[in-house]
């Protein structure tokens, strides 16, 4: 059986309209010859409506009636798709999360997939019907209904795509995946593939379309995903093993930005790996994340540390900080909200040296202070300040080739 | 364990305001000691508005779909009341209907519960929980989502009451059951009490609160229905077995009145039960529903027919009944749009006898005209002319002692 799995987010299925032009969508890939399983999330605001409800009755709702809330987003939507397909000649039948049995972890809000049922849906598929399914849910062995917490629809399109051995394609608002937000980078290229890791990268650094759970769940049972827009016929991106075409040139797939972290420096803590264990500790009991961290020994047996964490969590550490000096006069601190985190995503770094090297020169030359750098396997990040942000996006787009070709 | 089940219909629910009302109402009776199941309806105008979605996909959803889309109603309904309980700091859990596996019949919008599984809801009332239930919602053996039509959610409530053997409370925004609608009638008295089988034809004459198909399954379990208004602490009516206190010398309980109806009468007709046969059959046929019917033989062995339909079937009937002038140029027909089908109903009545005579007499000497008449072991309903409806209903009301005391 050829099966095809797509999945339509919430601002394709806005209106009725629009979900009339996803029926027409869906129908076409039918007369190609597929089977087509179709996810939908909720439509439009519908989650937000329902968030401000739940906001109407207490400030802090039980995790359990929320999921029972929310998931009537992704029910409302796969009802009116189902319609729509129906009221056009084709047979479809819709499902929740619940009625497949897609088998969760109990954690409400942020559930995971454990397994999923197919038999239901093979049936239906061998009836020669187009299912519909409700994303972003599932259910628990005792029959709870649970969500799957943000980009929670990805993530069932691309899980049940794993379980039926069929291809993935999510459509969205944006017609595939960048090597940098345009909003930032006017001339930033589409990527025509990208390997799920780079992806992951690219994901977890908040660019990109697709979450980050969703891509890994593809890398993991090598589920192709093809990320398109839904009202454009527009080549989009596909996720997949290998990469760009071109990648034994390529060092640098894709870029991402971000200033919605700061930088917080300690100077002239004890220099000892407790005090290190002591701080990211207490900066953890208090589900501060901490993402990059530069240590530096100073020359009188002192250390220096800098670390960057979301501008959330500001206040929350300025205390855990605030404890160091009050026991140690000689510790100081200080925040640098203005600044830009900077990275550059490539599998071609595994092989290939120079990129960092090239960067520091790049910025050097164009007296761009860097204020903190990390590397990983396939992933640089740089710390800027905010002002500099889209003067450094347009030197490494040019330097990289992370640009159209003119 | 000392169970109640309550139910609070759509406007009770309307708002976040509301809910967190129907909340402390709650709250209450758990205070008094009972082990509260509370079944609810959808928000207000929720299932309007959904309803009006599925309009703007097609004239014509799958009934299937439509189940899938209503039944989100209820859903949000459940989440908000349960996560205002347990704001409150009580423990509280919803449930969705195929959750509860109540189990209906497969006849989409208009199923019929066949049973319930107490089990899950009984493990939660004795963890001490509020229960919390959509109502109106059930599910197939199939696991295929159902809904019961108009009504249901009294119907949920007075199933899970039966099931449980608890005691049923139905609040809604009328404050009992009065014996005629107070529009009609203002000096109207609420009733007291209330037998089933005279609550049974006041609800299928469109009258009292109650929908049919709820009180029925009262009666055949004989479970007591305690019907009052949400926001106010009035005493409401009681809807049993029995009935008023002053049964005895109640001949008539309660009155109802409808202007939905037409008269069609046909003249001439050959006189034989083939043609009452092909009539009515073919009426049938078209579904459309014929009420009261009066046939009279003319003397030169022709018939006349007279019947009574739902305006909204004017057209389908006119189209049936031509067909036999067409045949048979002697056969006239004639519709009266402007009739009041007014109808009064008592247990009373079976050892009593007098009530049409006595109704008669009240029209003719305030020169009402009498237009059919029919009558069942508790009920008598007569047609008027329109304009004489409130003036009949005024003599019938003070005749039988249907106004309130001075």
């Amino acid at each position: 059986m050829k099966i095809v799995v797509q999945k339509y987010g919430g601002s394709s299925v806005a209106t009725t309209e629009k979900i009339k032009e996803v029926a027409k969508k869906v129908i076409r890939k039918k007369e190609e010859g597929y089977h087509v399983v179709v996810i939908v999330s909720a439509m439009g605001k519908t989650t937000d409506e329902l968030i401000s409800l739940a906001k109407g009755i207490t400030d802090h709702p039980v995790p359990r009636e929320m999921d029972m809330l929310l998931t009537t987003g992704e029910q409302i939507s796969i009802a009116l798709l189902s319609m729509a397909l129906n009221a056009s000649g084709y047979s479809a039948v819709s499902f929740t999360g619940p009625q497949l049995n897609i088998q969760t972890t109990s954690i409400h809000q942020k559930a995971r997939i454990k397994d999923i049922e197919a038999s239901k849906l093979l049936r239906a598929l061998e009836e020669d019907k187009i299912v519909v399914v409700a994303g972003f849910q599932g259910v628990t062995e005792d029959n709870e209904i649970t969500t799957l917490g943000r980009g929670g629809s990805d993530t069932s399109a691309v899980a049940l795509a794993a379980k039926l051995g069929a291809s993935c394609e999510i459509y969205t608002d944006v017609d595939g995946i960048y090597t940098m937000d345009p909003r930032k980078l006017k001339r930033a290229r589409k990527i025509e593939k990208i390997n799920y890791e780079e992806m992951m990268e690219m994901a977890s650094l908040g660019a990109g379309v697709m979450h980050y759970r969703a891509v890994e769940l593809g890398h993991k049972y090598r589920i192709p995903i093809y990320v398109a827009s839904t009202f454009s016929e527009e080549i989009g991106t596909i996720i997949t093993n290998g990469g760009d075409a071109s990648m034994e040139e390529t060092l640098v797939t894709g870029m991402a930005s971000s200033l919605d972290d700061i930088q917080i420096t300690l100077l002239n803590l004890p220099s000892s790996t407790s005090s290190l264990y002591r701080l990211f500790g207490e900066l953890g009991e208090q589900e501060v994340n901490v993402d990059m961290i530069s240590q530096m020994l100073t020359e009188d047996h002192r250390m220096n540390v800098s670390f960057t964490i979301s501008k959330t969590d500001l206040h929350v550490a300025e205390e855990i900080v605030e404890k160091w000096r009050q026991e140690d006069k000689s510790v100081q601190w200080e925040v640098n909200t203005d600044i830009a985190k900077i990275s550059v995503v490539g599998l071609g770094m595994r092989s290939h040296s120079g990129v960092a090297a090239k960067v520091f020169e790049l910025m050097a030359n164009n007296h761009i202070e860097i204020k903190m750098v990390t590397t990983s396997e396939i992933i640089i990040t740089w710390v800027i300040d905010q002002k500099d942000e889209l003067k450094a996006i347009e030197l490494i787009g040019k330097g990289f080739g992370l640009e159209m070709e003119e």
